[in-house]
């Protein structure tokens, strides 16, 4: 198995990813080859500073770089020599199987759907998070993506998040359900309500109905569909709620002596609740639907994180998740004719 | 002025009503008739058994009642002698300044447009709820009332928003903002987009642009604009989460004798976060764009929501809310000719 890691991505590129990288390899390196993309001069100079040693990893020199600057939708065509471009040209071309990045989200997206294409009924993928909650996480679709969906894209997200959850999450007999502003079936816009309908007779999947942003983190779903727009608001927002509280709970230990030894008692504590809402748990958000596996990893991605995105493509190819998919969307959408 | 105050609506009517309204009457009754309407039976048994003085009220005798069963379209026409529908026609006819009501959302929202009517250029009322944030909260719209808005409709959330904030917030100048997924003008739906420009062209506001979810409870905004469907899922979800996480603190503080001690040292800092999260404290959403004031108070009140919203009820007539909103909205009409 060969899988193409951006060396140029994310905010702490390229220590964090040549640090990832190495910890990868070091974990669950076996039977699988890493290929690092990026200017060769920049990786090998890294390297040698952070003291990696580069003969487990094959490198493909990339001499350009993808910015959050750079245009989307022209990036593909502006920097054929990007480690982005370059890297899902190869997976497209079947010379590897995965393809991991920390750079811009919309460069990656508007890059893989060129590409790498999607599978038949998908027009764009749609990034899929690992969203928070006690107990179990749930993942999230779309999470900001496409900004504006059809009812047959929310449905074919049931399926992608679906299958996912169960190759990769490791759930069985994932529970499916749809953002909405109420519990019951009518509730919401005529195309949630329409997306309703769809998932419900979607044999792909089993859906369990509605779900109030309220219960989100309850922890009985595993799956959780919505619009790119809504998904991008329960996903920020999640995060600004959480650093809210948890930074207001700071000033509130740091008050005086006693406040302070308080803090001690409670610390292993508050260790899982921020253990809980760490995306570098994770590691990344695969971009579903895409025909090969390409993970999105966190832009403010640290060593960690770009590890556990690399494991997440790891466990992608492994377990056929492409495959099981195609096939699954095919089933989707011969029951929605 | 007088305040018609539905007794019968709400999980906690008509004892926490009556006591709420006593409350009311005893802090800021001077210069304020509050006209208590249900069935009088119902009113003056509750109001003997809870040793409330029924001296200083009016009470119009509504034999029926809405209840959360009831379709919201048809219980106009359907209950016209019931507490809800009895107020809306006595404050359109003049008899009175303002209604207050716990009741059915949905109920209260088509009753108030129908009978209430809205003011020029606002085609069904916007739900607006103060949300929490430490140093001041903002005034979130529309919060569920229109699932579906076109642009000119947020447009005039901001307007409407933007003078609420002003006459009952006591906010100068007030910062409103659009929510999005970025920063960037051109993010978010063509609707959104379109509303961005909009905004950015009222005349009546301060429009600060886009605030990404992650960033609302900053504390740097007082009216954060959406369709209604989104600011559902903002309402709920910040709802959501925060219950989750301090919920997840108790086991914490619960583990043992050394926790629970340091769990009274931070008792009062921790009582000034669960104050800011209290919907009690601000007491009701009014249904901004009613061409008199008309405000929902959480279904979930207790006394102390009821006697808050009876005082935001009095804030709005004292301060002409409606009056100037009116002419704010036409001043933004016309700039957008």
């Amino acid at each position: 198995m060969k899988i193409f890691v951006d060396v140029m991505g994310g905010d702490n590129a390229p220590n964090a990813v040549l640090q990832g990288a190495a910890d990868a390899v070091k974990e669950f390196g076996q039977g699988m080859t890493i290929a690092l993309l990026g200017p060769e001069d920049v990786i090998r100079k890294t390297a040698g500073e952070m003291n990696i040693d580069l003969a487990p990893f094959e490198i493909i020199h990339c001499p350009d770089v993808v910015t959050m600057e750079d245009d989307p939708v022209r990036v593909a065509r502006k920097k054929p020599e990007s480690s982005m471009i370059k890297g899902l040209t190869l997976l497209k071309n079947g010379e590897g199987d995965a393809f991991v990045s920390a750079g811009s989200t919309g460069a990656l997206h508007v890059a893989t759907s060129l590409i790498v294409r999607t599978m038949k009924g998908v027009k764009r993928p749609a990034l899929a998070t690992q969203m928070p909650a006690p107990g179990k996480n749930y993942l999230l679709l779309d999470c900001g993506a496409n900004a504006e969906c059809r009812a047959d894209m929310l449905n074919a997200f049931g399926t992608m998040g679906s299958v996912y959850a169960q190759k990769v999450m490791g759930r069985e007999n994932p529970a499916v359900a749809l953002v909405n502003n109420g519990a019951e079936e009518h509730k919401g816009t005529p195309m949630y309500r329409e997306a309703h309908q769809k998932l419900k007779a979607n044999p792909s999947i089993r859906f369990v109905g509605n779900v109030e942003p309220r219960d989100v983190m309850k922890g009985d779903m595993d799956v959780v569909v919505c619009d790119g727009f809504v998904g991008n608001v329960v996903l920020k927002l999640t995060e600004g709620v959480a650093t809210t509280l948890l930074g207001m709970l700071k000033p509130i230990f740091l008050k005086n002596i006693l406040t302070k030894l308080a803090y001690l008692t409670i610390k292993g504590g508050m260790g899982d609740l921020k253990k809980m809402m760490d995306s570098e748990e994770v590691g990344g958000a695969p971009l579903l639907g895409a025909s090969r596996p390409v993970i999105k990893a966190h832009g403010s991605s640290k060593a960690r994180g770009i590890k556990n995105a690399i494991r997440q493509a790891r466990i992608c190819v492994e377990n056929d998740l492409c495959g099981t998919m195609e096939k699954a969307l095919a089933d989707t959408m011969a029951a929605d004719q």
